[in-house]
C-alpha cells in the first residue's frame, strides 16, 4: 500500500513532523509518500491562509494518485481542501480531524480538541459539527502560533498542557485530540503525563487510509463528489482545469 | 454608498446578469460596481470549482476596498471564499446565498431554494444549516449546467420551472429561492406565474450591503475573522501574502 | 416609502427613542411614522405582559397599513405578536428581534444579546432558537426594569454594561445585540466603549423594512401566514374580527 | 380536587365537548368545572385568532383560581396562552397538546397529531419541537373548518380518517394523537376502528392536572413564569393589569 | 388499579423506600405491588449493572403482568430495560426517568436532575436527550454510592444538597428531579428547604401509570414494541424464551 | 494482533459467516478468533432479544480478553451490549454499526442503512443519531427475519436488492450500509450489482480494532465507562459480579 501524506503548507519541517507520525503507526506493507506544498501560505492560521493553501494541497494530492497513492491524508487540522479533493480524485482522501475524532469517538464519549491559535476554535467547532460530534467534544485553543510547535524555546508546550489541564478538570474530557499537525509528536508523552488517551489525527489518518484500502472502498462519485466538469480556467490557475488536473498521462 | 458585486467565476455575461439585478433594486445614492474574477473557472459547478476560485475572488474584492467599495458582495450561490474574504477585508462581505436565505426569512416560514446542479445540493444544503434554516428550507436541483441559464435555447428554464411546482406542492414552500447568480434575472416573472414570493440572492445582498453600510457595522475581528497574520506565501500564490493583499498603496 | 414603528407598551417616552433610533438611519425618501398602543401594560416583562400586548398592537397595525404604511415594525424585542401581525397584515411586519439577529449574522460568528429582565431570558432564548442562531448566540441579563433604561438616576446603563464586559469575556461574543427597544439610543457610544459592534434592533428592523419594500415582497400568503378566517368575534374585542380589523374603509 | 377546563373559544357547544371528554376520564373526587370565554373569536384557526384568545383565556383561568380551582387545562390544541396563564395562575397551568403529546410518549416511538386546518401544521410543528417531540412527531392537516366537527352533515370526519390511514401507511405512526378539542369524542372509536392507541389531548391533560395536585407541584416562580409585576394598564385592558387580575377578593 | 413496581436491583430496602414513595401519591382504589429483583446486582451504578439487572427485571414483570397488574413501572433512574420491557408486556410500562422529567417539564423550562454517581451522567443525558429535555435539563451527579443515600451515617445527603445549590445558582434551575430511586423519601424535605419544587421519579410514575389505566391506553404494538418472535433460547438464559415468558398459564 | 469477534446470537452459522468476512480483512499478523454466545436468543431481532443476548456476550467478551485479545468486537448490527462491554473490559470493543458508520462518512456525504427486520429500524436509527449521522444516514428495513438470511430458499436476498435500489433513487444514497452481520459475505456482490460502495460492519470493524491496537490506544475508564464497582449479585446471574468476571486467573 501506498499512501500520501500532503502537508497543505510550505513548511518543510512540519511535513517531517507528520512523515514521521505516520510512518511510526504505518502496518507492514504500507508505504508513506510525504509532500510538501510548493505554494501558498507557510502555516495555516485561520481562514485566509486556509482557502490559499488549496491550490497547492490539489495539485500535490493529482501528482500523488498519478504517482500511485491509493490514499490520500490531508495533514493539516482545518482538513483543509477536504471535500474539493474528494471530488477531484479517484483514491480515497482523509483529514486528519475527522480521522482523529472517528477514532476518538470508539474509546471515549466526551473529549476535547486543543489546538493553537484562537481563530481556528470556530472553524474547528464547525468541523466537529460536521462529523456530528457536536455534543460530546469541546474544542479549546492553547493561543499559540502555528510555528512556535517547532520552537524549543517558546512556551508553546507548556500552554498546551495548561489547556489539556483544563479540559480534563472543566469539559469532563475522557480523552484529548491533538488539533495541530504540529504536534503529532507530542502525543505519547502526553498521554503518559495526563494518564488519558491522547489521540494525534496523522496517526489516526493513516490507519483509516489503510482501512479504506483494505476494504477496497473509495469515495462514492455520486452526489456533492462527483467528478468535476470539463471547462475553461484561466489566469494563474489556467493549469488547474480538471481536464489539465485529472489527466493521467 | 458604493457597493462591490463580485463574480466569482470568470464568465463576463453572468456578471452582467448580476450587475443588472444589482443596480434595479439600488437605494438612490447606491453605486454598484461590478467585477470578473480573472482566473480560475468559468462557471462554478461543485466543490472543485469553488475551491478554485477563491483566489481570483479574494483579489478582486482586495482590489475593490483600496479602491473605495464600502461593502463587497460575493454573486454566488455557493458563498464561495465568504470566510476567507471577511477575514481579509475590512468592509463588510455578503454571500448572495445567506442574503436570500435571511430576507426570505422575514416573509415565509417555509421555503425552497431551487438550484442548479445535484452536485450542488449537499453544499446547499451545509450552507442552509450553517445560517440556521435547516428546519424550515427545501434544497432542490433542476439538474441543469450553470452557463445553460444563458442559453435561450436550453431547456434550462422549463426544468427550474417544474422543481418550483414540485416545492410548492411537495415541500410545503411558502416562496422560493433562486439558487444561481445566473437566475438574477427571472426572479419578477416567476413571482408573477406562481404568485408566490420569489427572492434572488443578488437584489437581497444589495440591500444587506446598504443596510451595514447605513447601520455603520462592519466584521467584527475578535475571533474568527481576525485580520489574516502576515507571513510568506510562496510559488504561484506569492502575491497572496496578507502583506501584500491587504497593503493600502 | 412609509415605514410604521409600534411601540407595543403604552409608554410615549419609549417610543419617542425608538422613533428617534428609526429616523437615524432611515434611508432620504423613507418616512418613519411612530405609534404607541392605547391599550394594554406600560412595559411588557415577561409572557403575561406580552400577551396583553398584542390586542393593542395589532390595532396600530391595522390602522397603520390603512394609513399608507407599507411595512411595519414591532418595538419591543419579545418580537411581540409577530405571528399575528403577519397573518393579518398584508405589508410586511418585522419584529427587532429577528431583524438584530439577522443583520448581527453578517458581521459575526458568534454574538451575545444583552436584555433587561432575567425573567425575559427563556422567551429571548426562544426567538434566538426559531431564528436559527442556538448555536451561536447567548442571551444574557442585566437585571434591570425596563422602564429603569429611562431613569438616568438608575443604574441600569451600568449593569448593562456589566452583562457586556462578561459576554466578551465569557462567551467568546464578537458583538453585542442590545435586547430591548428602549437600549435603542446606547449604540454607537457602547460600540466606542467597547470596541465591537453593538447592535440595535430598531435601526436594525428600519433597514429591513425598506429591504422587503424596495424588494417588492411581502408577507407569503400560503400556510400559516394566511388571511384570518372571518368569523364572530365577542365581548369586549368584538371589534377585533377579522372582517372588522381588515376592511379598509 | 377541582379542575377548571376553560374553552378559549366562545363556542360553547365545544365546550361541552372537552367538558365531557374530562369528565369521563376524571377520576373518583375529581370534580371538573367548564368555562367558555366570554371575549373573542368563535373557534381559532391560526395564529390571530389564537393571539385574540388569550385575554379572554386569562380572565377564566384568574376567576377560576379565585374560586378554587387547583389546576387548569387550555382545551384548545394550540396551547393558546400557555406561558401568559402559567406567569399569571399560582395553580398549574396544563395544554392538551402538551398533554397529549407527553401521555403518547410512554406508549409509542413514532406519533402523528392530525390537526383540522393547514394554518395550523406550523404552529403545531413548533409545539412539538418545544416539547421536545420534532424527532417522534408529525403533523398532518385534514383541511377541515374547526367548526365543521360539530356539524354531523360535513365530511370533516371522513377527511380525518384519510389522514390517519396516510400516517399510519407514511409516517410509520405507531398511535394517533387528535389535534384538536373539538375531536375530543372521537378518540374511542377511531381507536377501534384503526386498531392503533388514539389520544385525545382533553383527556390526557386532565389526567396530568390530577397527577400535579396529588404531587402536590406548581408552577415554578423562579424564571420565565414568576409572577407579573405590577404595573399600570391602560385602554381597553385596563382590568387586565396584574395587582388586579391576581387580587383575591 | 394495580400498578407494579419492580425494583431492577436486589436490595430490598430500597425496594421499601420505592413502595413507601409509591403508596403515599397512590389515588384512591390503586394497590401499589412492589417486587425486588432475585437475580443481578445489589445496586445499579453505571451500564455493567444497568444490562446484568435487565433479565431479573424482565421476570418480575412477566411475572407481575401475569398477576394481574395493569401497569409496570421500573423503579431505578437509568430505566433500565424499558424498551426490553415495552416489547414483552402487554400493559403500559413506565420508567421513573421518564415519568419525572415529563412531570417536570409542565411546571418549569430549565430543571436539574441530580443523581448519584459521576459514571451515571452520560447516561441519564442520553436518557434526557431520548425524552426530548436536553436544551431545559442539566444532569449533576453527588458523586455517591447509591447505596449510601440508605446509611444514615454517611455525607451523602450533604453532597445531596451541595449540588442542589449549584443547580440553583449556575444552571438556572428552576425545578430539581431526584435522579435515584434511592432518593424517593427526600423529596419533600428538600422542596421545603431550598423552596423549589423537587419531583421525585416513583411517584411521577404511579400517576403516569394511573394516566394510562385510566386512559385505556397501552404500548403501541406496531414498530419496535412488537411482541417478541418466538424462537429457541439457550443455556442459563433458556427459560426467557418470549414463547415461554409470555405464556398466560 | 489477536481480535475477539463474538457473534451474541447462538447461532454458530452465523458466527462462521461473519468470522469469514474478518479473516478476509484482516491485516497480516492479525489473527481473528470468532465465539459464538452460549446462552440467549438464536437471533438478535428487537429490544427483547437484544437485552437477553448481552450477559452471553459479555461473557465471551471477559473469556476473550483473558485468552488474549487485544479487542474485541460485537457482531451484532444492534451494538448490542456495546456500552457495558466497554465498561467492563480492558481492551477495546467496537460495535459494527459504529465501525460501519465511521468508515462510509470517509466516503460519502449521503448514504442508508437496510437492515432485517421494521421493529429494529427505531433501534438502528437511534444508533445513528448516537454515532452523529443523523442528518446523511437513513435506514430501511427489508421486513425479512434475521435467520432467513442464512437461507438460499427465502426471497431475502431480493428483498434486501429492493432496498437499495430504493435507497439509490429516493434518499439520495451515495452508498449502502449493510445492516446485519448475516449479511457480510454479501458487500462484494452487490458493490458490483449496483456500481455503488457497498459497506459491512464486520469488516469494518476488523480495520478498526486493527487501527486501535495499533495505535496503542483503549477505552478511556474516567466516566462512563469506569471499571465496574464490585459488588454482590446474585441468582441466576450471580457469577457475572464484576470482581468474577474481571478476575484474571
Amino acid at each position: 500500500m501506498q499512501i500520501l501524506v500532503v502537508n497543505p503548507n510550505t513548511t518543510a519541517t512540519m511535513t517531517a513532523t507528520a512523515a514521521h507520525a505516520a510512518k511510526s503507526v504505518a502496518a507492514v506493507g504500507t508505504e508513506i509518500v510525504a509532500a510538501t506544498s510548493t505554494m501558498g501560505p507557510a502555516s495555516i492560521e485561520g481562514y485566509y491562509d486556509e482557502a490559499l493553501a488549496v491550490p497547492g494541497l490539489l495539485l500535490e494530492i493529482a501528482k500523488g494518485e498519478k504517482a500511485g497513492a491509493q490514499a490520500a491524508i490531508i495533514a493539516c487540522f482545518d482538513d483543509t481542501g477536504l471535500d474539493a479533493a474528494r471530488a477531484m480524485a479517484n483514491i480515497p482522501v482523509i483529514g486528519i480531524c475527522e480521522a482523529a475524532l472517528a477514532v476518538t469517538a470508539f474509546i471515549a464519549r466526551r473529549f476535547t480538541v486543543v489546538t493553537t491559535m484562537e481563530r481556528s476554535r470556530i472553524p474547528l467547532e464547525a468541523l466537529v459539527e460536521r462529523y456530528g460530534m457536536k455534543d460530546r467534544c469541546n474544542v479549546r485553543a492553547a493561543d499559540i502560533p502555528v510555528l512556535s510547535l517547532e520552537d524549543p524555546n517558546s512556551n508553546a508546550r507548556d500552554r498546551l498542557r495548561t489547556e489539556i489541564s483544563a479540559a480534563l478538570s472543566e469539559d469532563r474530557a475522557e480523552a484529548i485530540v491533538l488539533g495541530c499537525a504540529g504536534m503529532a509528536d507530542l502525543a505519547a508523552d502526553l498521554a503518559r503525563e495526563f494518564g488519558v488517551p491522547v489521540v494525534d489525527g496523522v496517526a489516526a489518518a493513516v490507519k483509516q487510509a489503510e482501512a479504506l484500502i483494505s476494504l477496497k472502498l473509495s469515495t462514492a462519485k455520486r452526489g456533492p463528489y462527483a467528478t468535476p466538469v470539463r471547462k475553461p480556467y484561466t489566469g494563474l490557475l489556467e493549469s488547474f482545469a480538471p481536464q489539465t488536473m485529472l489527466s493521467h498521462d
